[in-house]
C-alpha cells in the first residue's frame, strides 16, 4: 500500500476516533492540567461577565463586558499585560496598557464598528462614576476590543448603541451564557459558528487560578484541528453547502489571574495564548487581529520571580486551546446578514457521527 | 562672585537676547536646515489640512484632519510608521498601522472623549465611499489621535459632533490656520496656550520635503526651553498669574515626507520627535501621550538605503521643535471652561520684551 | 464506562495509529503544503549549511553556519526580520537586525557560552575579507544564535574554537547532515535527543520557496504532541530510564525565502514558527530563549502587498513544525557530559513500536 | 538690518556668554535639580566604577565595568530595563534583560570589536564563582554594551584581553576616572574626544538618588549644543584642523537607581537619555547605537504608582546631558590610530576663550 494510502488511512482513523468521543462524552478535548471548579473566566475570584445580545435578521451582535473585582478600577487601577500575536484589529486602551502596565475599566467586546459607541458609552458611565474626571483630574483608558462579525452581521448598520453597552456591564455576573451570544452572536470561527467560550485552571504550586474567555472569530475551516486531528477537510467533504470564511476574522483572548503579578509577567501569560491558537490549527493569520490581554486581580503583592511563572504559561496555552473548543461547542447555528449562516460545531459532529 | 551668581547673570543675558530676538525679528527660533516653501506641513505635494472649531464659553474644542494625497486610501494606502514616545495616550489605530505598516484613512486629531465620535464618523464616510466595507470587504482602520483639553475645555461635554470630523475632513486645503484651532482650540503647553503648529524641511540630497504638523499640549511652564535658552522660570516670575499645567498633556506629531520610504524607515523618522521634544526642554513626561506618525505620500518606489536616510532623521528633530515653538507662536489667549485660560506666547513674549 | 477510561482509551488509539504510521512508513507528520524538492532549508537558492561538529567524551558540541547567497553580504546585506518569541536567550546582533532590517553576515548556530568566540571569529574573518572595516568604515553585525546544551555538553569547557567557526562557515554546501550534527550536537528536545532538523514547502501563488532550519533544544517529554498526538506521556511510561529534561531549553528557527519581501514582512513570517511550536505541544516555556529569524535572498524587488503574504504564514508554521520533528527523527542517540544521555525519537518510536 | 544678521549676532551673543561662563567658573551647564553628593553614577550606594586603559600608539581602547551592589548578582538579579533609542548597536545580553526585566551580572563597556572577548571573560568569571552554572543550573546573561572608537583606535587589533576585563571589574571603586579612559580612551564625541562622563541627582520626593554614566562617541561637530548654545559651527570655523566625525558613533547610557522599581518602570527612565541626547543636538543618528539601560540596586521593595515616577524621569533626562558634558570636558585629546586625533572640548574651549 502506497504511502499516501496509509496516510489517508491513519487521518481517517483518528477522524473515527475523535467522532467515537463525541458520541460517548460529548467531548472532544482532554485538558492537560486541573481545571477550574466551573472551567470558566469568572473562576477568578470576583471576576464577572454580561451580555447584550442582538440577534434580529441582518443584525446579529452584542457586546460582552467582562467586569475585574473592585468598584473602584479608575483609582485602583489593575496589573494588565498585553501580547499583540497579530496586529490586524482596531483595538482602544491598549498603547496606555502597554506603557503603564493597568486596566483602569472593564473590558469591552464587541464588533469592531461598535468600538467608538463603546468608547463613548464607558466614558460617559466613568464621568457619572467618577466626575472629578477631567475636573480636574485628567483621563479614563476606556480598553475596548473587537472582531469583524461582518459576514452574519450587517456590520455597516451599527447597530449596538450606548446602552447595549451599559446592559452588558450592568448584567455581569458569574454565571454567564456561552456561543453565540454577547459580542459573540455573530462571529464566524474555522467556517463554523464561533463566539464566546471559556476555560480555567487551577495552578497547584501557585494556589492561583487562570481563568480565559474567548470571543473567537478566526480561521479557516481546512486549518480546523481538534485535539490534535485535523478535522477540518473531513468536515467540510461532508457539509458540503458551507461557506468559505472569508476573511482570516480575528480572535480576542482575555485572561484573569488571582495571584499578584506584575504587567511584564503578564503580558508573558498572556502571549501563550498563541500557543494555544497554534494547537487548534490557527497560524495567526494576515488578516486576523489575535490580540490577548491579561490582568490580574491583586493590586499588591508580593514579586513571584519569573521562574515560577513556568506552570501558568503552560496553562495559559492549555485554558486557550480549552475556551476555543467550547466557543465551538456552544455556539448555535446563525442565520443572519443576507441569508449568511453558520453552522454550530456541535451539530457538525452529530451529523458526522451518525 | 560666587558661581551661583554668575549662574543667574548668564541666563539673564541669555533671556534678554532672546527677548530682543523676538523685538527685532518677531522670531524665536533659527532653523537648522532650509525650510519648505511656506514651512508647512502643506508643503508636501497632495497633503492638505482642515480644520473644526468649537469656541463658545465653556466648550474650546474641535477637530484637525491630516488629509494625504489620493481619493482612495481605503484601497491604495500609503506607507506609515509609529513612534510612541510615552503612550499616555488614548490613540485609535496604531496597533494596525505598527502590524501592517500603512495608512488607509486621513489622520483626526481632537481632544481624548472625541476619539470614539470621530471613528464613528470615519467609519460611517468610509462605508459611504466605499460600500464594499462589510460587503464582502473586511474593514478599514481609522486613525485618530487625541489629546486632552480639559483645563480649557469641558471635556466631560463631548461637545465634538460626528459632523465636526466631516467639516475638517472636508474644508481640508492647501493653507489652514495654527495655534488655538482646530483640534488646537483648548490646548495647552507649557503653562501657555497650545495647539496646532506646523514646519517644513527641504533635503536637498534626496530631493525631498519633510512637513510635520504637531498638536502641542505637554509641557510644565518651568521646563520651557526656547531655542536653546530655559525661559521658563523668567516667564513664570513675571506672568505671576499664570495657572500651572496640572498635568503633563501631551502631544502628536504627524510627519509627511514625498519621498517614497517603507514603515520601518517612516518609523525611525517618526521617532526623531523625541529629539525635538527634548530640545523644548521636554522629557516625555509620565501623563504625557507623546505620539508620532509618519507617512510617505508614495506609495511604491525604489527602496532607500538607510545609510541616506540620515538626513531626514535630523531635519525630523528639527521640524518637530520648529513647528511647537509655530504652535505656541501663533496660539490667541483662550478663556474656557470654568473661566481656566492660557495666554499665547506671543502675548507673553510682548509683555516680557517691553 | 466513565469518561476517564474512554479519554485514556482514544489516547491509546491515537497512540497505536502513530506508532502503525512509523512502522509503515517511517513517518510520523503529514505536511499540510507540498514541500520543496528535498525538503530542506538549502531548497531556497543560494542558501547553504555547514557543521563543525565536535563529539568526545563530555564535549558533545558544535557549530552550525547557514550561509546565504551572495559574496558580499557586508555591502551587499539581505532583507532580515525577527520574531523573538521568547527571550530569555543570548543572541547577538539582534538588535541591528531590528533596527535596520537586515543581515550582514552568514548566521552562525552553537551552544550559548561559544557566541563570543564565534563573534571573534567572524569578525576576523570578516576584516580579513572587507579590509575597510574600520578603516574607515564602521562595522560589522554578525549574528550569531544559540542554545544551552550543558545537559549533553560540559559548557564550562567553552571546547568551541574560531576554527570551528570557520570549518562550518567554509563547508557549507547544499547538502548537509540533520539531527546530532553541528550546533546540534549536544542539544535536548522534550525530554529526547535535539539537534539539527529542516523542512521546506512550495508557495505555488507566489512561485516561492520558504526553508526553515531548526537548532532544536526545547520542551519537556510530558508536553511532546507528534502530529497531533501526545505521546509524551506515554513515552515516558515505557522508556523509564529517560531523564527529564530540567530546563525548558531553547529553539532557534531561521527561515529563507527566494521571494522580495522587507523586513516587516519577514518579521511577521518568522513569528509564525510559534504556531508550529505550539502545535507540538510547546508554550514558550519560561526558560527557553526561543528565537525565530527570516531573511529573504533577494535584496530588492517589487514589494508584495501583505495580503499576499498569508500563504508564506500558513507556510512558516508547517515547515517549522515538520522541521523539529525531522530533528527529532534525525538525532542519534548521545551520551554525553558527566555519563548523561539522550535517546533519539527514532529509536524511541522503534522501541514503542515493536 | 536683515533678519540673518540679526540672527548671526544673537548666535554670537549667545556663545560669547557660553565662553564668558567658561572662564568664569569651568562649567558650561547648570543643572536643572539639584545633584549627588559627587554628581557621579557611584553616588548610588554600592554601584562601583573600574576602568583598564590601553593608550600605547595605534591601540586607544579598554573597558569600563560598572558593579552593581550584591555579592551574588546571579541568584540575586537586580531590576533592570532597557531603551533601544536606535538600535544600530552591537549589545550583548538585552534580548534577555528585555524578557525577564534583570540584571546578572556586572554591565561591561568596551569597543564594538571586543564585546565577544569580554562575554568569555564574564563567562568564566562567572562559572569560577558560581560553579553550578550549567551544572545543572543553566546560564548566565552577560550585558556588554560597546561604541565603536575606530577612528582612534586600531579596531580590527582587537586588543582588548579578558585580562582587561578582569581587571576592570576587580578594579572598580567610588571613585572613579572620566574623559579619555576605560572604554571611553578612544571615542570621539562631536567631532571631538569623548568618552567616560558621569552624573547624579537626588530626587527629594522620593528620597532617591539617580546615577548615571555614559560612554560618549556620537555626534557631528555641526550639532554640538552646548547648554542650549549651538556652539557647533563656532567650534568649526575656529578650530579648522578638525577632522569630521564621519560615523554617526554611538552613546551607552547606563543609570542606576537607589529606589526599588519595576523592568517597566526602569525602562521608562531609561528612555528619557534619548531628551538629554535631544538637547545636545543629537537625534539620535541613523548609524548610532543609542542605547540606555537603568537598574535598580534594590531587589524588592513596594511598588511606586508611575504617576510618582514623574520626577526621576525628568531627573534621568537632565543627568544624560550633564553625564555627556561631563565626558567631553573631562577628555583629554589624544591621538591614535593611523595619527588620527581628537581634541579635548576643554582645550578647545580654552582656544576659544582667549
Amino acid at each position: 500500500m502506497p504511502p499516501q494510502q496509509h496516510e489517508d488511512e491513519f487521518q481517517q482513523q483518528a477522524l473515527s476516533a475523535l467522532l467515537q468521543r463525541w458520541r460517548t462524552s460529548r467531548q472532544i478535548f482532554r485538558p492537560r492540567f486541573p481545571c477550574g471548579a466551573t472551567n470558566s473566566l469568572t473562576d477568578v475570584s470576583g471576576v464577572t461577565v454580561g451580555h447584550s445580545t442582538l440577534a434580529a435578521g441582518d443584525v446579529q451582535t452584542g457586546v460582552t463586558a467582562i467586569v475585574p473585582p473592585g468598584d473602584n478600577l479608575y483609582e485602583k487601577p489593575l496589573p494588565c499585560g498585553v501580547a499583540v500575536l497579530n496586529g490586524f484589529g482596531k483595538p482602544m486602551g491598549l498603547i496606555q496598557v502597554m506603557e503603564l502596565g493597568e486596566l483602569q475599566t472593564p473590558v469591552l467586546l464587541s464588533n469592531t464598528f461598535a468600538t467608538g459607541t463603546l468608547f463613548n458609552a464607558m466614558v460617559k458611565r466613568s464621568c457619572q462614576q467618577f466626575p472629578q474626571i477631567g475636573r480636574p483630574d485628567s483621563t479614563i483608558n476606556p480598553v475596548i476590543l473587537e472582531c469583524n462579525d461582518f459576514y452574519l452581521n450587517d456590520i455597516q448598520a451599527m447597530a449596538v448603541s450606548e446602552d447595549d453597552a451599559l446592559t452588558a456591564l450592568d448584567g455581569a455576573t458569574k454565571t454567564f451564557a456561552r456561543g453565540s451570544v454577547g459580542a459573540g452572536r455573530g462571529m464566524s470561527c474555522f467556517g463554523l459558528k464561533g463566539g464566546i467560550g471559556t476555560a480555567s485552571r487551577w495552578c497547584e504550586t501557585l494556589n492561583a487560578t487562570l481563568g480565559v474567555l474567548v470571543l473567537a472569530n478566526f480561521g479557516k475551516l481546512s486549518e480546523l484541528t481538534l485535539d490534535g486531528v485535523r478535522a477540518g477537510d473531513a468536515i467540510a467533504q461532508i457539509q458540503t453547502q458551507l461557506a468559505p470564511q472569508v476573511d482570516a476574522g480575528s480572535i480576542i483572548i482575555v485572561m484573569a489571574c488571582d495571584r499578584y503579578l506584575d504587567s511584564r509577567q503578564l503580558g508573558r501569560i498572556a502571549k501563550r495564548a498563541g500557543a494555544g491558537l497554534g494547537r487548534l490549527g490557527s497560524y495567526w493569520g494576515h488578516g486576523s487581529g489575535d490580540i490577548a490581554l491579561a490582568f490580574s486581580t491583586q493590586r499588591d503583592g508580593v514579586t513571584l520571580p519569573d521562574a515560577e511563572l513556568e506552570p501558568l504559561l503552560a496553562l495559559a496555552a492549555d485554558a486557550t486551546e480549552h475556551a476555543i473548543i467550547d466557543a465551538l461547542l456552544s455556539a448555535e447555528t446563525v442565520c443572519g446578514f443576507d441569508g449568511h449562516y453558520r453552522l454550530g460545531l456541535s451539530e457538525v459532529l452529530d451529523n458526522l457521527a451518525n
